[in-house]
């Protein structure tokens, strides 16, 4: 019930604040018998860290996990999976400067608000660092989903500012082959053209000492029928709320999305057909979803992420007291999000899938 | 864990097929001491129900509401509310011929593969005659919010197909002065001009045996500050998720959307003022939410809605059998789902609103 | 979250006051696929029903089930069953002579200061009549453990007041067999000796105008191996939760329960033993779990049930503006709640068993 | 809803093998603002770690708790609390004789079966030794508890084998008075001579390779009225589920139990008084509940707890793979499990209180 857990059969309890000394998570319904390693979490915090390239933040964190219970020689035992990730010179820095502002854009107000007490280092627990327990967590999830049930997860960054990536081809490569297009340039764009003035510009921006927003999308392929659960847990209601409930995003939508809002009903429906013993259909639009359930076809969801709110060029604010003031947010920060949250993004859409593929061993008798 | 409830504390659990016997909804969480008579739940089906204008279905189902308990001496008991709606002459219509046919753009396939066998008569538990119960749980959760809360929820529609409204000064009006003009048309557009065009084109594509999509806005005015929780229950994340668990709907959005994508830090965060003893802000890019928490402003968010599925204009498809086939969808359907989809909108903001304003209760000692 | 509903994968929630219209459950997570009628249920709702004997309250409800949802073409569909039971003639009685009054036992005094408003008449939601909810559910839980788990599920009178049951041989019959002794008599006492005494003895307290307590276990034969989950949900911890939900239950155990607490730990284990390819054990001291997961011994489980708390014999109590006064509860109650409260057991174990039935289905991979 | 989970509002999620890097547990909706230090979770551990006494195993493990995250400047956050307790020379002994070994009255064989892979080292994930993580998050509860709701709970030894404490006037005892006397001495319980008999037969039984049972009590006194749901949630019910998922704990009774089976209505059913403007009662037979909700008097709940399995007498069981074998359980054991059940079954107690004192505050309007 209070929001620090995502999923039901396999579920996850995400804790830790930026700059207190560790973070981590607690995977629990992981079934026995997964083989797992610390490399293959590593792995995907390793794709999600900073300072990979000079596009994002260029802090340097190792982000070393932990395995703590939860597997026994070399597999999974069935039960909670505690993974924590220990952070390093936490206290060196100094935060006291924004113990009494409201930074714009960020949690600061809303949190002091609510709770009376707020850890001010860094954003503490509404920092975006609490997003390493949600890549720690899904990696595993993705490793089920992968060897089990062959499904492949794909994100990249499909449009920065008013850039965006022309993705005619994508939907017919395999996921490893677009995935080595994804992974080919720091921006995480497959179209390589678009890659490079994505870059440019965002480079542009982070010298003025600005931010810029931008979309990402995420495929999996290799998708079973039967995925979601009718009226509540339709498979795009949990995706949507898995990925709103990441920081910074502010819109998401499924195959045609917005698009769709002008189209005609004989246009937008998907129509079947069927061939070699199975049921298909020509065009997509649906995005991989019928009635909130999976259809076989490619699922295909975007969203929407604002630009980050922490920018060097000064901005007016108020303090704590209502005073006016100026904050120029330091520090090292992204100044688009959008190629850090391509791991990010597909972890949450790995963890909504995988709790839904154990779920559908309960459907029928 | 099935996936018919909703909600936490205010926890509705909805049931019934759209040609069953009857349709419902139970309402655990309902705090003691709330006047409540059916009439109040009544107001919102009428709003709700079919054969309300020429632009939607014609339909003319009553939908009356039945209280079965929880309320006692006309106040309610802190016990479950069973609320029953018997569908009328569910019976009469012969649905066999669609016992083998896919539907395109429908659940048939997805839930004939998911469970094996299906109530194909109006589509089922999958037709959204379902969200009648969401509609008559929401409307309890209105009236407390509006009598306890000072919270008032108002939607509208926002665009059908290119037609888009100018909302230009619809932030500054009061909730019942935005809620009188919202109901002075049938599409439930507040810009006169614009509701008149988008009637006229819902009426063109109804000849056609078509169908069009559209966009729903909901605004929340008297918002307090803290209604949400860190992490996974942000307020976006759950009405994310209330709002794409609605049958047709393909994207979401809080405050600016999508459109936040092109705009750069500086542009985008909404700048603090401090007067009257109040925080405020200048601008509401945001809409509403600081780090997944309300923070006073008004709460706006969006969906896209597809075109119906449902179309006279006939199409390719293929039987259960493989064989292709076209079909003509028969029946009284809504060329336009838009004007009936905003009572159901306003009802699902209203049950994640409910939710976490009980919640807030427990979030400091 | 709101304390009315019961289970994880199968879930149901209950609802309805004692004299309201009705009372009733949904059944959400039933898998799809069961053949299902209203007999199957009401089979069970007969077993409960008052009337039967003379040792039980001689009112005469029929307490008919009609199932609203979920259920096509006589088989379960996989969305909600909807179940309910109209209250006939509710109204007739004139219950506001305990408008006023707590009754001693009853939950009257708690009720009214918790919400400050209750429905008095016949104990509202705190009847013993909201028990018909979780037999009818019930119901629907023990078919499929009977046809796709082959697990069986027999309760009985064990002890009334002093009189206790001879159950030395009772382990070895067949479900059936102790099934038929169980039914053969008014107390539901499978020692036909003891039942004759017992039958007497709580004539003679209703004759006092007194009622009497007693002992009432259930036993499950055909239980597979690993039911249960570590930790929280261990299967007596879910027994035990299920059965102290009851009304006027005041204790459980399982297995040698109190009587282990005289024991040494070289005679409470039971020692293993391997024949036939099967793991099993010379002695069930411990009541067919080990570490809360089912051994695939008979699962024994034994509640303490408390004399019923309305008695026509006067008592004292106080009104609720704190004067003294005298009551005679009136009506047609039940000497002893054992009789009727052996079907309610059993639908209460069922409940606990198709829980953790579908959830072993994701334990492994 | 997997197994390790616990509480609804006030969330604790455990983890951790017996002899894995560590256990631990994350404690999410502790609401913000609580003064909160090691030290007063140390306090708890310290009284549950084993080699306080000659009776309890002589093992000497310091299990020191850390704070990893909520708690900031000495003040609760309202973020998720993660304390972790390393295991310290988890490695050094050897377990390998075990891993194809079934103990009597141990989880191995039931876990193996269900899983099909176990940490047979100690237990692995059954050991008692995951009560480490309820206890430190107990801790919390309590001190919550205590301060804001002025609810103190008190354990103690009831009984021995067959040895049983006088407890006459312990109702009458402040919480205080009566916590002196339990931890007066080693066996935890409030009547010094039955205490001594306890000691020495507990010396007995240990002496002989052996293991004994025994009760343990747990009173809460400075009850609130109104914690408790009606139906499901009722608080007997949630106490036995806390209680009843304890390792070794065979029964559960509230108030009079098993012993309410022998009375009349007339004689269990506690006489409602009237004074200084409080409403209470002569007796207590109910043990501080009516109708599943809180009465104002004391809570009153007692547990069996069987005799520990593992015993260093030899005892015939089977390998694996079937075959026979004979087996004494080297190591550290307890010969009776009360003296250290006290902290922990207090601690399942305030988990339980707090939820439900968390979830009072949204019962009316």
């Amino acid at each position: 019930m209070p929001g620090n857990s995502f999923g039901q059969l396999f579920r996850i309890t995400t804790w830790g604040e930026s700059h207190g000394p560790a973070l981590g998570v607690v995977v629990d319904g992981c079934p026995a018998g997964l083989k797992l390693s610390s490399s293959d979490i590593q792995r995907e915090l390793d794709r999600r860290r900073p300072g990979q390239s000079e596009i994002v933040s260029p802090r340097n964190e190792r982000d070393e996990v932990h395995i703590l219970s939860g597997v026994f020689e070399k597999k999974t035992l069935g039960t909670p999976i505690a993974l924590v990730i220990y952070n390093k010179d936490a206290q060196s820095k100094d935060y006291r400067n924004l113990k009494d502002i409201f930074r714009p854009g960020h949690a600061d107000f809303t949190w002091e608000s609510k709770y009376g007490h707020r850890d001010y280092r860094g954003g503490g627990r509404a920092s975006a660092r609490e997003t390493i327990a949600r890549v720690a967590a899904g990696a595993i999830a993705r490793k089920i989903l992968q060897e089990y049930a062959g499904i492949e997860i794909v994100g990249f960054t499909r449009q920065v500012g008013d850039i965006a990536a022309d993705v005619g081809s994508f939907s017919l490569m395999s996921a490893s082959a677009l995935r080595r297009r994804v992974e080919a340039n720091a921006v995480r764009c497959p179209d390589a053209k678009a890659a490079k003035k994505m870059e440019d510009f965002i480079l542009k921006v982070k010298e003025e000492g600005d931010s810029i927003g931008g979309v990402v999308e995420v495929i999996a392929k290799g998708m079973p029928i039967g995925l979601g659960e009718p009226v509540f847990n339709k498979l795009p209601a949990d995706l949507a709320y898995a990925l709103m409930s990441l920081p910074a995003v502010k819109g998401f939508e499924i195959g045609d999305g917005f698009a769709a809002v002008k189209s005609k009903g004989s246009e937008n429906n998907d129509v079947f057909e069927y061939a070699n013993e199975k049921f298909s259909a020509k065009t997509n639009h649906a995005g991989g979803t019928l009635g909130g359930i999976s259809s076989g076809l490619d699922l295909i969801v975007r969203i929407a992420i604002k630009p980050a709110s922490s920018i060097k060029k000064e901005q007016e604010t108020v303090t704590k007291q209502g005073e006016k003031t100026r904050i120029s947010v330091e520090g090292r920060h992204d100044p688009c999000l959008c190629p850090r949250a391509v791991p990010i993004a597909e972890a949450m859409v790995a963890l909504v899938l995988i709790d839904h593929w154990l779920r559908m061993k309960t459907s029928r008798l």
